[in-house]
């Protein structure tokens, strides 16, 4: 089958031919339908010190945002046969720690990943343990369930944010961004500030749900958020643009009592003062780290299902696999914002 | 002033002529400009077993539902003056009770109630204490601000229900039914099921945002909720139809792990199945009385700003005060839902 | 092996010779070291009604709370390993219904039962699925080792109510309302009351930490409650009884805005007044049904070595698992609280 | 009267002759009993530049812990009247802003401060608004009822944490961090970590609860509690240092999905590593700034009253008010813990 590889500790990968996967006792063989490129995909692209850090394995097949149909089930599967139409989870939890034996496989303390510790979907076909693998309705196009997977993240802050009414601020317009607009504006909320500095990205975030626009690099966030809030500021905030200088900042316009959801890659020190931001707001901040399986999934296809969650314009381009360097190009230029491959 | 006066233990108010409230130190007197026709103001009206277990004051002037401008304040007043455009909360909290005292003044063990057990807004003014007086917004227009209260109680229910993405069913389409179906959409269910055995409040439901109406009376509810929840059930049921064979009936097409919110007036004995109702479900049955002052208030208005709560559909009929013998009858009927009077 | 098997739909149980049970490529084969009698078994022993509606398969070995140590484990075992000391949970479930795939295994609609659908631990060895086997502390004794399934379950009621220093009422002192007390003073309630119609029972509820014993046969429960509260209620209700009218009754003394927890096998209908037992009191009412996996049997080995829960007192009897016959016929006369039996 | 007074920008205090304080229409004039010292009291005492930022006021009578009797209420005062035995709460909300609207009045936008913003309770008498005065039961002794307001804050997060059966780690010693472990202790913690350079502190620790004593300034603080943890870290940690590297340190023994209460004067900036103390760890935060009222009140009443939280390690020096000075010396060069004053 063709596939991308990361061969080598360098920038690019490459297209080529490669096995099928074999398919283990309890794992399930899809046919890659659509695949997303994920931030952490445009990484392993560029080979960055993040990189150097995390990546013990070469070669390996990146993708870990897919949908596609099942061709083949391990002999112990269980929940799935051949043709089931399906979308993936990346974390696989270890099932043995604390975590995994308390209801939080989300944070596993040795997850293994898909498309990084082990072959991802940007490729004709992967192998998934059925552990992480989950039908999808048959509504639902291809393209959707590609993004199941990235729409999950934002929706958990959105749906523990009860935004319902209130106001929330989403740091940073990317696909994580997007989507946490596009939930908030789904489940109610009232005022949605968009922050980023592409207006392009604000464009889309228009389109999104977003009742205000605001591009830091030209306004002064704090005072236009506090103005339109009554001088309350905002009761929830969700962080995706992973600037940490961007997220203490918003501790300024957070209403007291307010939460902060924090998903973001914050590579940089985070630096909060701890009696104004936190004590004296009584602030929750709360991180976020993947999904919950399957519990986002299915509210992420109810709402693309009841039409209240609409994401066509976070998909801004689509390739066939082979011309994957124009997707990371682009999306790596800002210029795009979802990218879509096909396999 | 004109007012409505509740004058005898018999069925009807009278409509005369009555001094204008006095204004004590920490009032507000009021110039009403809607008032709504509730359930309660319903029994008043005729009379019934009810009322007599509970109203033991007469004359008084009924009415707790209203919009309005202030017009005068008591020497003590702080949070108003002149011209301020208010609403008013029913609920008049002691102050001084265990719930008063630890944050719960809805569940105030002393409550006196406008419109009840001091006098109402069925008239050209009333006076109400600050405490449960609150400014409403300057776009805000009159009739939907005099309808927050009504809107309030089964707003908590849907938000502490966390409806967005999840399924939702509402059972009986009078006004506080049609304003859960409403904040539901709103909030983001994806399924809504509107059950009423009145067609015209079901084609009101339709507009309120219900994706599915069921008439009771005609259909066999259970097994088509069954039937589009995939076997599940649904996620959150919202009683407002006070019937508590159609509450019982409702455990069986709750979802195992569902939520069960009650607001309406349940007078008939609720039985249960204790084992399969309620223990190996692992259902949470939560009543609902009254509102959070003012936190309910300020998510309607927000909400009602903001677009994505439309209340028009609710509003079937408005009569001059004088003509209030219209909307009662028309209100008892069936035939109206929410009806404004305007002095 | 020697077990205890059902084989006839009679009362009583056999004690016979069987075949070591095989062990399943993901099973564990556990040496039982203790096993508690449950109520469930004393249904199976006495064969009534209720037996007739579940169950649909005979011989079966009943038996579901025990410790042991692993002996052997399938092929495919990953989390253990001979000579593990270990505990097990009763429910089994599916893994593919809408509950477990949505983080609720414990409602899961597909439940298979230990001791009852499949084999359970009235033998001298069992062989479970390895994920419903739990590993336990070296220093936690084998006696209290096999209770954590039924201390589990009050205490998901008292970690969720929240107790501490708030008041709790506890109706019926059987083995799971003592553990509700034990649970509810180690996690800090201040007045914890105790209801049964044994005073045998009552005497234990004092050792285990209830302030008050109250019974119900002789007391009037609702107006000594009321008084010792000051006239609020209790805060926390833990029905344990399965009395639906102790129940019904309970919500007279429950605090407005308080919980109630139903963990009690209620047969007969419950009949609760909605008006003023639910919403004008705004109760919150929840089911619970079993464990969480394995936040509960953590939460409870921890509680037990801290030495803060201490269940002595509830273990009244032990017999060699060959007398169980004795177990049984003072665990159904009332004479008994927990009954240990030991292959 | 007597009184303590802050006359000048410099060191000290002093003890002089003052008018009785007049009784507004709604004060309650208190005869002080017992009176506490508080953190913020030793920065007024030494006068720094903290105090330079926020003391607008001169002269005040500091000290805002404090139980006593009522000997006069003003004329429109409802809750109260003479004799009555009272505790009093120090945060003064506005009533107006949009928290104090929203059932939020500790996080008023406008706070006033006993013994700050108005005269304080270091004094024979101190006359305090009816609104934050609370009753205590007869039967609570003085000192305690003293004590009730620094108990609170610690209690909130004890209470939320909902640390029974789990580990909490407490930083730092002093009287919050005290009460945080004994209320931990009463709430059933099995594993309760004190951290303090202070072994002086340490030992009264040992005496409140803390099952593990930990000095930062000669132990590996997190090698040890990771170890005791089974490489899990804690649940729970509750900050009452102030130190923000103690702080940031303490994330890297915090259990994945744990939960940091931060109620400390994070004075110097708070550095955190965004993707492995938030984000990975899916960690929550919250910030604590005062009590619920009376919510904390009531149930550290609660826990006191029962025998189960007992606070007299605590309590290391008393001092009648005109000895003052030795109890600020005490208390700032760490030698005391919790020093108590007698008008």
């Amino acid at each position: 089958m063709k596939a991308i590889v990361k061969n080598r500790k360098e920038e690019g990968f490459d297209y080529q031919e490669v096995e099928i996967p074999e398919v283990g006792l309890k794992d399930v063989l899809i046919r890659v339908k659509v695949a997303g490129i994920c931030g952490s995909d445009l990484n392993f692209y560029e080979w960055n010190s993040w990189c150097e850090g995390i990546v013990n394995r070469l070669p390996f097949i990146p993708g870990h945002e897919c949908s596609g149909e099942v061709v083949k089930v391990g002999r112990q599967v269980k929940l799935f046969r051949e043709k089931d139409r399906v979308s993936v989870e990346t974390h696989l939890p270890c099932g043995k720690c604390f975590q995994c034996r308390n209801g939080q496989p989300n944070i596993c303390q040795n997850m293994e990943l898909f498309g990084h510790t082990f072959n991802g979907c940007f490729a004709e076909y992967c192998s998934v343990p059925e552990a992480i693998v989950e039908k999808i309705p048959d509504e639902l196009p291809w393209e959707y369930a590609a993004l199941l997977e990235p729409i999950g993240i934002p929706l958990r802050g959105v749906w523990e944010g009860q935004v319902g009414g209130d106001s929330v601020a989403v740091i940073g317009c990317g696909p994580i961004g997007q989507f946490a607009i596009g939930v908030s504006s789904a489940m109610g909320a009232s005022q949605i500030f968009g922050l980023d500095v592409s207006e392009k990205r604000l464009t889309i975030a228009r389109k999104m749900g977003a009742t205000h626009l605001l591009n830091p690099a030209k306004e002064s966030v704090i005072e236009i958020i506090m103005d339109l809030t009554h001088q309350n500021g905002v009761g929830v905030i969700i962080e995706a643009s992973g600037d940490s200088k961007a997220l203490s900042n918003s501790f300024k316009y957070l209403r007291k009592g307010g939460k902060v959801f924090v998903i973001g890659n914050i590579k940089e020190p985070l630096v909060l003062d701890g009696i104004a931001d936190i004590v004296n707001k009584e602030v929750t901040i709360r991180g976020l780290h993947g999904r919950e399986f399957f519990k986002t999934w299915w509210l992420a296809e109810s709402l693309l299902l009841s039409g209240k969650l609409k994401i066509d314009p976070v998909i801004t381009h689509k390739f066939p696999l082979k011309e994957f360097n124009k997707g990371f190009q682009l999306a790596t230029s800002g210029k795009a914002c979802k990218v879509l491959l096909f396999p």
